[in-house]
Order: structure tokens, then sequence, then C-alpha cells
């Protein structure tokens, strides 16, 4: 496989694709005000996704794809290589705010990541990897993530989760938001997970997401030092909804080990 | 007073500050690795709050200026032109992202808000207004505020604030978070205001804040038609820390009235 080749492709077809909801969006405010906005953002999240489709199955007929719209393969396994795609990750932000929300694309190998990229289309940031080489915003090199303690870290992580709910015993995450320095939401999985790959902030928790949601960002986080896990530190498998927790190195042992480790959940 | 040219003088002067603190990035990164993160800070903030008092001070010698680092005058009311100046409106964003944070100047004549001016520096993005006459980002205008339910609003608000602590019972705030389609949390108040007034949060929470924190982001939201107000509904005298309660008109009233007021506090 010339994965250089796949790497150029993938980013130029991301871009096109980020080309297009950009030049939707006159359109799109238009529209949102007639009809459901709900329905319009799925019209735009399958275009996008079917775009996606007919580029790959040209150029690489014998790859499979997971998207999330469902145009895809269904896959019970990653043999082979397996294209992992939302189309529009954040949706509630494309319809409120059009804006933080991206194009996440991960290409993982026998299920091993080779390709991440993560699009903030609005701002035409591209971040992205071929494993091994690096990973970039647009064209510059992002530096390698270092250690950094509890108390100095931001933690993206939504106030849901520190409230009751049927996810987590919210007790489980109350001290560590408390002994952290700050938290933040950004309401989109590939955009949180670009932050933690960038250092913005330390370490990002959510509670229940799919393998689209962060396909790519794992292998961006990972390609510069960070750990990914579930909330319970397994690896994650890319074919089944999971909870997510990523951070830096050093700081991801020590939560698991101080925090989410204590309680039964 | 010639309205027209302190809002010329003022925009210009945002922008000269932006530049400045852009230019500081690469110096600032450097400096970063080698002493302590806030002091560097203070140091830039200190920074553009004075060059922000030259200007006022050479053009407009009988205005006077609260600011964030304490360069300007001590009031104890706002009688006359008042200058209300956050150089850095986002602190630890600064340090730990190098973005979402901005510059926050707000104008009042006699306690009432003229000018409004809200600059994401990193996305040269100007957020601005005249009071009458419209907002605008950039050159372009702001729509005006509609009227939203709570089951479809979005709403700014720090996980920190449906946990226990000591500002606000958090058991009044869990129901809201629970009504709301969503939450998010920015780390900037002067972003956070802008994200109110442009209509991509529908309402914005913070349990203590300082006049500059949200003296020109309450103008922006007055002018595009939302209510800001403490939270208990009272009017800000942006003389004291306070709390903060912005959003879009109805939605107010309405979290005022059905969650806000519920139990004493």
């Amino acid at each position: 496989m010339n994965w250089e080749a796949v790497y150029h492709d993938a980013k130029q077809w991301v871009k096109e694709a980020g080309e297009r909801i950009r030049l939707s969006f006159q359109q799109t405010l238009t529209i949102k005000t007639k009809s459901n906005p709900n329905d319009l953002v799925t019209d735009i999240d399958q275009e996008i996704e079917q775009f996606f489709i007919r580029k790959i199955r040209d150029v690489y007929p014998e790859h499979k794809i997971l998207g999330e719209e469902g145009f895809g393969d269904q896959l019970d396994q990653l043999n082979g290589t397996v294209w992992l795609l939302d189309p529009i990750d954040g949706t509630m932000n494309f319809i409120h705010q059009q804006r933080n929300f991206a194009i996440s694309l991960g290409v993982y190998e026998n299920g091993i990541g080779k390709i991440g990229i993560i699009y903030d289309v609005v701002h035409d940031e591209m971040y992205h990897t071929l494993c091994g080489n690096g990973a970039y915003l647009n064209e510059r090199p992002i530096a390698p993530l270092k250690e950094r303690g509890v108390k100095e870290s931001i933690i993206a992580l939504n106030a849901t989760w520190v409230m009751e709910n049927h996810r987590i015993n919210h007790q489980i995450l109350i001290p560590l938001v408390r002994d952290a320095r700050g938290t933040r939401s950004y309401g989109s999985a590939a955009l949180e997970m670009v932050y933690v790959a960038t250092g913005r902030v330390d370490a990002y928790i959510s509670m229940r997401l799919s393998p689209w949601d962060f396909a790519a960002g794992a292998i961006l986080v990972e390609e510069l030092g960070g750990i990914v896990t579930n909330l319970r530190g397994e690896k994650l498998d890319f074919l089944s909804k999971d909870s997510l927790f990523a951070a830096k190195p050093g700081l991801h042992q020590d939560i698991l080990k101080n925090y989410l480790k204590n309680g039964n959940w």
C-alpha cells in the first residue's frame, strides 16, 4: 500500500468536502427557517458521506468504509483497510452555531491507525497525521505532548457527567473536576480530541461515543504521545460504542488510578 | 460628544492591541518554558492595558478608565465617560491554548452603554456596536436575536456550577441543564457573551465576574435584543463583582421564573 498516496487523497477529499459544506452555508441558513433543522443537517451529512464513498470506491475499491450515516459497509471486524468517517462531527453546533464542527476521518489497517484527519471547516484548520511522520495543523508541525499534573490541567468534560446520570456515578468525576484547574466543553468529540492532541486541553472525557467520533482523534492524540482508552483504561475496538478517555502521558495513568478506578461502575 | 469618532478610535486601538498580542506569541511561547506562565501573562495583560490608557488619555483626557490590571482610575460611580477594559479576557485559555481569549472594551456614558467591542484576536473576529446602530462581526451585520424555548436551548455554563459550590445551590441549576438541549463552556466571559449575542448559545450563566468581564458583552447582547442581568434578575451596576445571566428575549424571563427563582440563595 502506498500510504503517502492514500494520505494525499484523503486530505484532498476532506478539503473538497469542507468546501462543499462552506458553500452550503448560505443555502443552509435559508432552508433552516423553512424546515426541520434536524432533517436539513441529515441532508448535508448524507451528501458529504456519499461524496467520500464515491471517491473512496472509485480509487480504492478494495477498501471498506464505516460512516455515521450508514451508507458504507456493515463491519464486524477491522481486517483490511477501513475508512472511519464522521462527515459532520458536532451536529448540534453545526445547527446552532455554524461553527465548532469538524470532518473526522481515520484510516485503519487491520485495526491499526494509519491516517488521522480532523478538519475544522469554518476556520480552515486541518489537523492531520500519517502515523510515524508527526502531526500537523495545516503545514505547521504540532509539538509532542508533555506530562502535566492534575492540578495544572484543563479537562474537556460536559456538565452532564457531574450530575446524576445513567452512564457513570457522577461522584467519581466530581473530585477530578475539583482538583483540576478548570473544565471546558465544546460539543464536538473530534475537536475535543484535537484539543487534547494540541495540548489546549490536557484530557477529554466522554461517556458514550461511536467509533467514527474518535477514530481520527485517537490516531492524532497517540501520534503526539497522548494515551487513548475507554474510561476503564481498556483499549478501544473501533467497532462499538464506548466511553472515551484521552489525556497527556502521565496524566492519563494518574487520573485512571486516582479518580476513575475509585468506585464501581 | 462625537460618538462616531470615539467608536472609530476604539476599534482602531483594539485592532492595534490585537496585533501586539499576536506578535507577542512567538516570544510568549519561548518565554513560557523559562518562567512562571502566570507572571508572563500578567506582563502582556499589563502592557496591553497601558497601551490603551496611553491612547485614551492622549485623545480623551477627560474620560475615565476602569481596567482589570488596575492602571486606570479608582471609581465609585460611573458619571461621565468611562472605558471598561479587560485587555485579555480568558487568561487561562491564553496560557493553555493561545486561543479562545479576547480583548473586551465597553464605553459607558453616565452608566449607559454606548460602545461595545469584543475582539477574538486569534481568529481576527471583531464583534462591535455603537448602540442604536446595530452590531457587527467585522463588516457583517449580526441578526437580532429571536425567542427560543428552554428545550431547544444550548446554555453556556461551567460544570462547577452543577456541583456543590459556595456561590449557588447547585440543585437550582441541575433541572435547567436537564431540560436544555445541551451545555457548553468556553472559558472566556467575553466570548461567551459574544456567543449569546450571535445566537450560537441561547444563554450564559456565570456566578462571579468583574465589570470589565461583561461591560462590552452586555452592550452587544442588549443591542441585539437579548437581556442581561445578574442571576436574581437585577440590573448590573458595572462597579462591583456580580453573577451574570444573559439570554435571548423570552428565554431570559422563562429561566428566571421557572428555574432561578426556585429556592433561596
